[in-house]
């Protein structure tokens, strides 16, 4: 098909959530993945109103059995021969099950072409700040989906409760790595939005200080309590800092190759942040494997991993996340800026109606406020600015 | 917001269906106008693995209960305040209730605000061909929509329906405009897909000789056997005619004010381009409107009507027309064509393997085939090639 698209033809199903208004889930990511020339197909595992961080939403929930209804209405029509699969927020122990199902179907078909499917796995265990979202009995569902998985993008708190191991500096996180590289054979893995020390330590995930951009529907609102607010008021003023994301693509021995960059914290927590890495590097991904310059065509290769010769800052892997980084900082940076005027405004006319607007109004205007409205920034995210700010550097520790 | 996209700020709330795989309803309006810089929140009426046309499909539809939660999720956060909202195939009389009071509870919220709220409707009374595809009892809560319309894309039969007047030639089809603008009070109509003869005779649309671009996800497969098949093999090889499209902006007697443009018909039939149309001719109005060199700001006149002494070839709503047909004929063209190629190398496999594909297995391909993918056309659809093509003309019958 004619096409100036940034990716080859690509078939993408995205398994998510679904919210009417803003940007998180699959929204998000059928959004971001669109506008990089994807063609995606969603099956939505929530339809709600809104993210959670609103604190109140309606909506509801898709069933495992409707899940696998929808996946069996494209099987009979020969309409599986998925190039990618995202998986990110599944409601229940039986819907994940239903997606292990739905990804094996697709991930056997393809069994024959090496590289011709690759599974990312978004935000797997559903957990953050010291604290699983998700019942229980849904954890050893997760873990069976990794195995599966091509990459996983795990928060802090999740690559703890996979590893088992805790991470407190860049030797401990490296361990992690290492573990689910060899014990989940995950060929990728990316850590985003770690806090780093000057001196390289990492603040520990339990006590909430910091918000890690926890993926806004990991609550479940619709049947248990929400949990604690990642986004009070008090942090629009904090200060910059920096946000640091490691990948690693493992060796054939599944030793991990790891690179980190660093980018500067912007003063506002965003929603649906996690989904938005997930989605741009996806197809930056598969930009970079396909213009790779290494000898062996990695689109033909098993999880288009890299051979062993490849330095930890010349994967592919790390090229997406430069690209990925430098679209989502000036897209972060201008809703942020936006954000600030609406909320002035919001304000100025409380403060002369009286000062009377109540904190739950506020709040909502500000969860409004600090929606990432992707379609506004197409060409930021096709035209990442300023991508040498974002340079991979590799990571040496010893483990 | 600091943006590059073609409209200012736009939200628009979409009440349509939802398939997984494909581009009809939701799918297809959300994709179209997010490209074109719209903040879109989908409200999706069915959760359907692909389109009807497939003649098979699995899935859910969304209740009437349904639909009105996840308004009320929006309306207690504040998140009403769309500016246009865009309705297509709703699956009950129920649902269409729902709709009704969605659309009216976010006018009246609009109401001290002229032109602030604008409402589309596609499909009105979801029939094609002589046929209803919705149950009797939908049609008066279809009518009852239209009198809160800005904007209604009925095709042929049903502005035949609609205005009790059968449609054979320019000055029955006038009349029957007339009738939608006075008695429905609709400003706003657009009639696609009519195939005029030279003589400017309009073939009943009775008797199904050629399909009139029915909205894909009109048959209700779950619950009634679907219509007759649209898409027959058979219309791959079609010869090339001329499609005309009517549109007009009443004056504010509620006279028709009438322009055409003919657009080169293509060897093929695609699913979704009602919906295309529709969601490509929000923005490109908005964008006309704003730009309109009208003394009057149209922006704040209400359903942006301009005043009387403006010309039929020179409405906004023509100019919108002439943008939406330039991007479609582009974008449908490399479609047939890469569609024309899937299906020659489909034939030529089967023709190896000895012929043994069944009808059904080449009906399935020819549809996937067909798939508009409209991520991958995005150019096409901001910048319209061969504008001066597709110049609106003036009208001129007596009614």
């Amino acid at each position: 098909m004619a096409s100036d698209a940034l990716v080859p033809e690509t078939r993408v199903l995205a398994i998510a959530s679904h919210v009417v208004h803003g940007y998180v889930g699959n929204k998000m990511a059928t959004c971001v993945m669109q506008a990089m020339g994807c063609d995606v197909s969603a099956i939505n595992t929530v339809h709600y109103s809104n993210h959670t961080a609103y604190k109140q939403v309606k909506g509801t929930k898709t069933t495992a059995a409707e899940l696998e209804q929808l996946y069996e209405g494209l099987r009979q029509s020969n309409l599986t021969n998925f190039d990618v699969l995202l998986t990110g927020y599944v409601p229940s122990a039986d819907a994940v099950r239903a997606v292990g199902k739905i990804g094996r179907d697709i991930k056997f078909n393809a069994g024959t072409k090496p590289g011709s499917f690759f599974w990312a796995v978004l935000d797997p265990v559903m957990g953050d700040n010291g604290k699983l979202y998700i019942p229980e009995d849904e954890v050893p569902e997760y873990k069976r989906l990794l195995r599966e998985a091509d990459l996983i993008l795990p928060n802090q708190f999740e690559a703890e409760t996979l590893s088992e191991i805790p991470i407190h500096d860049l030797a401990s996180l490296a361990r992690a790595i290492h573990v689910l590289h060899s014990t989940y054979r995950v060929p990728h893995v990316i850590i985003t939005s770690l806090r780093l020390t000057r001196d390289n330590q990492i603040p520990s995930s339990r006590p909430v200080t910091q918000p890690h951009t926890p993926s806004a529907e990991a609550a479940d609102p619709l049947s248990s309590p929400p949990p604690p607010p990642p986004h009070s008021p008090a942090h629009e003023h904090d200060q910059v800092e920096t946000l640091t994301i490691i990948g690693s693509t493992a060796t054939s021995d599944f030793k991990p190759r790891l690179f980190r960059i660093d980018t500067p914290a912007l003063p506002l927590f965003f929603s649906g942040t996690g989904d938005m890495f997930a989605a741009l590097t996806v197809p930056r991904l598969i930009e970079a494997v396909s213009t790779s310059p290494s000898e062996q065509n990695l689109r033909n290769t098993p999880s288009w991993r890299s051979p062993d010769d490849v330095a930890a800052e010349d994967l592919p892997l790390a090229a997406a996340c430069q690209k990925v980084l430098a679209s989502m900082q000036a897209v972060l940076g201008k809703t942020a800026e936006s954000c600030r005027a609406k909320m002035d405004a919001f304000d100025d006319a409380a403060a002369r109606a009286g000062g009377g607007e109540s904190e739950t109004k506020r709040h909502l205007a500000l969860m409004n406020a600090s929606e990432v409205v992707v379609p506004r920034h197409v060409r930021d995210l096709l035209e990442p600015p300023h991508l040498e700010r974002f340079r991979p550097r590799a990571v040496t520790v010893a483990i």
